[in-house]
């Protein structure tokens, strides 16, 4: 189904390392005002006169992180910039700049990679970031991808994970779980294909969970819509590894407790019609289950006028006192400790 | 000698991810003032208002960039924040963040990855650089280490490779071709010991090359020193894939030509024995042998006087005309084109 099928293959080697490098980002132009000198030197020059930077990084493994059999080099390259610049966005900054490192082992051949650049400039365009440097090099084993992102804010604008407060609501945007039931259909397709590779799926009723698996968006539309609704997030975090997880880390970082409710969850029709068909608790998914790049948030009481039957934020729960706890509240009215089950790559 | 002969062995797994990057650096502060908010939120926060920001990065692999059967864990940490640290100073820029990832296979105990914070913790210390984030994953085969690197400059401090002039004088911190002898000393002695584990090599003959090797440093004092002698270079870049590489770089990107000199190559006497030694010619190792992280750059003329006989410095060409290509000017006057052979980890 999903495989790589390149044709032509050219052996990586014959470019040599800076060929490679200048090979893959000869298409690549700098749009942000913040970038004074991109990839070509021994390192990239920025000046952000005026606003604070944001740094985070990610490293991607093959056969940990993704797997070549469904993801295609093209998303996957998508993908990896994505994730990234979701940290960004948690911090309620704007992603600016893109580091990209490759290591490759030599069953890549160069076509594979340019899928991957393909995958990478997509992300680099529609997001309006600049690649501005990298490193490649040869792997033992499977394709490693390294990514670092830069971004911007106003000291006032950049929210914390640490100031959350009693009280507070806690705040989802879009749904969850998709993208891990997405995986599970892409895992199932891959053992049937392994044992009948004529085989054809029609995943065409797992659309939007596959495309959430594979093809992820960040938010960077929050940052504005907060604005414009004049709200300021107390604490931010991006849920990559699990809604559970990321709370307790609210939790933890901000010394409150937190009181989740099941029936507040917002859930795709798609992802609660597969949770049946493979027959697993919605529920758990949606709070265990990773790789979503929602942004999780508290906002004051009295903001909630403000945010009220925004289609992008659903209010999922709310802070409580540290001695409290952090719990799950049914359908039924049951109170459930919440541990921290998310996603873990290690 | 060199083998790791950890007794006590905790799993990582164990910790859990978070716990172990929380564990790995809980021991590491921040010092530099543009470092707002370091390791523990989706982000980094900095602030370099005033200052331009120069960023680098770079992928290392074992199995590919280094060995640890001769390349102590402590000392390979060190290493992975220097080879960094000097791409910011071929910037002319001064170092103050980084960010570590890791990947590692569950060969690893948690004491193995103890001590390589331990040598990246020393690396942070000695060149007052602050460990700001980075993500710790599983991999499927061996360790891999991926630093990206922050640093400050003033605009007119800046210095590309791209700015080099007809008749301008090449200048070269430091010796070369060191770091290559040391490693050759240490793959000869672990076949050695892979014969006759017992077998204990006196290494004191090669203690300057093989610390060249395992432990190199940044020239973090150059941009100082270049600033008392009221130098600006017009180009510069580090010499980290061996000298004729990186002169064919500067070449290509200033489009100049260049004659270097034989005679002039600054090379350690310990490093001449050791060519002899082995019976290979220094020069061939001077020129194309890696891993130095000595500054290679390029000064007007009539700056001259002002960099002669200082001991960090050596003159060792000119640039000339394009058109005139790339020549080493050997001992007995004779002209041989360079190309670059340089160390390639593809």
């Amino acid at each position: 189904m999903i495989e790589n099928k390149n044709q032509s293959k050219t052996q990586v080697e014959q470019l040599g390392e800076f060929g490679l490098i200048k090979h893959l980002t000869k298409n690549f132009s700098t749009t942000q005002s913040s970038t004074l000198k991109g990839v070509g030197d021994d390192g990239a020059v920025l000046d952000f006169t005026g606003d604070k930077v944001v740094v985070s990084t990610d490293l991607l493994i093959e056969g940990v992180h993704f797997d070549l059999a469904y993801a295609p080099l093209k998303h996957l390259g998508y993908k990896a910039i994505v994730v990234n610049l979701s940290d960004i966005c948690a911090m309620n900054a704007v992603p600016t700049q893109v580091t990209v490192s490759i290591a490759v082992s030599n069953r890549f051949p160069l076509e594979a990679l340019e899928e991957l650049y393909e995958g990478i400039a997509l992300a680099c365009n529609y997001y309006k970031v600049d690649l501005i440097g990298g490193d490649t090099t040869s792997s033992q084993k499977g394709l490693i991808i390294s990514v670092t992102a830069l971004g911007k804010a106003q000291e006032e604008d950049l929210v914390y994970r640490t100031n959350a407060q009693d009280n507070d609501l806690l705040v989802l945007t879009g749904d969850i779980g998709g993208a891990y039931m997405g995986l599970q259909v892409l895992e199932r397709e891959k053992q049937v294909y392994l044992v009948n590779p004529n085989n054809q799926p029609d995943l065409s009723p797992y659309d939007y969970i596959i495309e959430r698996q594979l093809k992820p968006e960040a938010r960077t539309d929050i940052k504005q819509l907060l604005a414009e609704l004049d709200v300021k997030p107390t604490s931010m975090i991006d849920v990559s590894d699990g809604l559970s997880s990321e709370i307790m880390h609210l939790c933890t970082e901000s010394k409150v407790g937190c009181n989740l409710f099941e029936e507040k969850l917002p859930l795709d029709p798609q992802f609660i019609n597969t949770c049946e068909e493979f027959n697993i608790d919605s529920t758990t998914i949606a709070i265990n289950g990773g790789e979503d790049y929602e942004l999780l948030f508290t906002v004051k009481m009295e903001d909630y006028d403000k945010i009220k039957g925004n289609p992008n934020l659903t209010v999922i729960g709310h802070m409580t006192q540290e001695s409290e706890g952090v719990h799950l509240i049914t359908r039924d009215n049951t109170k459930i400790p919440i541990k921290a089950k998310g996603w873990n790559a290690l």
